[in-house]
């Protein structure tokens, strides 16, 4: 398969290093010059588990013309429709375009871009960082869900065995959806809280105020989930929600990283912000993530962010 | 008269200086050792506006045996039970007990321990500090506005004239409580946002996001004032919360000072608390101010002051 990775910051440089090891074809995908510049010259330098560079090629999304079987997204957020536009004369009737962005909203995005039958959307738990331009640091165990949002299983097997093929621990879900919202839910009540408040995922977890809040804005997530996807494991969620409290006590979440510690502009908006959106269309009041949204806003605000 | 200042601070010491240059009996009531020491040695010590020293009696609250003719409640508002605790061998049958206390829900405190026909409320934009025991720093104009609970204006009308000789300023208001409600409401909308998002109250309504919260936070404060107190200025108030913000742009607002700057614990539980609170008593939903309580909750007990 001719496989592009559209969007390769972090995690697209862990994918297309994965993927290198497998027999088909990988092009990374991105706008950053410095970063295209030293993948070209040096190729992809990968350390943290791995000590190694790999060669591949990169180029501007609007330098791609040769039609792809897949197209990994793995843009940030609100780069999304700017990629599918730059990237829509790759998209042929085979090609299949999987989503692993962060957050919610995202096929409705793509609908205006990619014809129904091609869309694929997936979440993954890898982590991945980059040090610098050609450079990336790649830690621990994770894993991606995926679907084939028409059609079934059986016609993506291919997709899931080359994951697997590179190690990436794929698994077809057919409830991806449910896996979407439980990772959006973990960021929505732990990203925007911690990131106003100003303090860790314990120090949130280990106050009354602190936890109300979570749970005001856990209980929106829920409404509008179960709106969206009929059936949803609210305790298994909340649990889900409790231990990685514990495990990633002493972590500021990543929007905290994002806005705080390095004034960039958050993801609030495919979070706590599609909540309100999505609430919105189906007559669910959601006044926590309306307000969690609004400060979130504001800060980028007065960082001159927005 | 013999007039008690129950509560002793900034504004207690304003009230006391103030009526010393009446005929009446004027007798502070303090918990702080280092004031009651400083005032019995040397006096109250006023500058800013002044620049004197009066003399003036100051004892612990249950040190207080003559039974008063006015109380002047001045305490900060988690003191309140306990000073009205200290100071019930004070109250007599002919005693008015005024509160001048911020916030909301002081009537409600007073009454279990205050006859009803004892109780008087008021709002005071007078402003105040201290510059350390025994010293007070006062500049600026303000005013009084006062209620008689039970019995109309006429049967309080010698304290009003009291406040007056003492130059404070004061207006006999039949409906103090709106009075009450619309100062609550400024404070309600900017003081818990500007804590949490730690910026200027120019910068808090510079923002879309911040104006949505204001916003939000004032419907709120609206609904459940309308619940109780019947016709309320929504325009007027709402008007006047943009005339502050914009004399107030600069300033972090009090709770700011307390919390961020001091590390003190907030009046929250008698604003945005208060509303949730009475909220709940007439069936108004209050999520936004639920949440600005939990928040400021939180960054409390981080601080380790809950």
């Amino acid at each position: 398969m001719r496989v592009y990775i559209a969007g390769s910051g972090a995690m697209g440089c862990r994918f297309g290093h994965s993927l290198s090891k497998t027999d088909h074809e990988v092009i990374l995908l991105d706008n950053w010059e410095d970063h295209i510049q030293a993948i070209r010259e040096n190729g992809l330098k990968v350390t943290g588990d791995f000590d190694e560079t790999v060669k591949l090629p990169i180029m501007k999304p609007t330098e791609a013309v040769e039609v792809a079987d897949l197209i990994i997204l793995l843009t940030k957020a609100d780069q999304l429709p700017k990629m599918l536009q730059d990237i829509k004369g790759i998209i042929g009737e085979q090609t299949k375009v999987l989503s692993l962005l962060n957050g919610l909203g995202h096929a409705t995005t793509m609908r205006r871009y990619v014809p129904d039958e091609s869309i694929m959307v997936g979440v993954t738990i890898w982590l991945a960082g980059l040090k610098g331009p050609g450079h990336a640091h790649l830690e621990g165990p994770g894993s991606i869900f995926l679907q084939n949002m028409s059609g079934d299983g059986q016609a993506v097997a291919h997709i899931v065995d080359m994951f697997n093929q590179a190690g990436l621990n794929a698994t077809y879900d057919e409830n991806v959806i449910e896996s979407i919202w439980r990772k959006a839910c973990v960021n929505g009540v732990m990203n925007p809280t911690c990131t106003i408040m100003d303090c860790t995922i314990g120090e949130l977890f280990g106050t009354e105020g602190g936890l109300n809040l979570v749970q005001g804005i856990f209980k929106e997530f829920i409404a509008v989930a179960r709106a969206e996807v009929g059936n949803i494991d609210e305790e298994g969620i909340w649990k889900y929600i409790m231990e990685t409290s514990k495990k990633a006590s002493h972590h500021y979440p990543s929007m905290h990283q994002d806005l705080i510690q390095h004034g960039r502009k958050t993801e609030i908006d495919y979070l706590n912000g599609a909540v309100v959106f999505k609430g919105k269309r189906v007559g669910i009041s959601t006044p926590y993530c309306q307000m969690m949204t609004d400060m979130v806003h504001a800060k980028e605000a007065m960082l001159g962010l927005r």
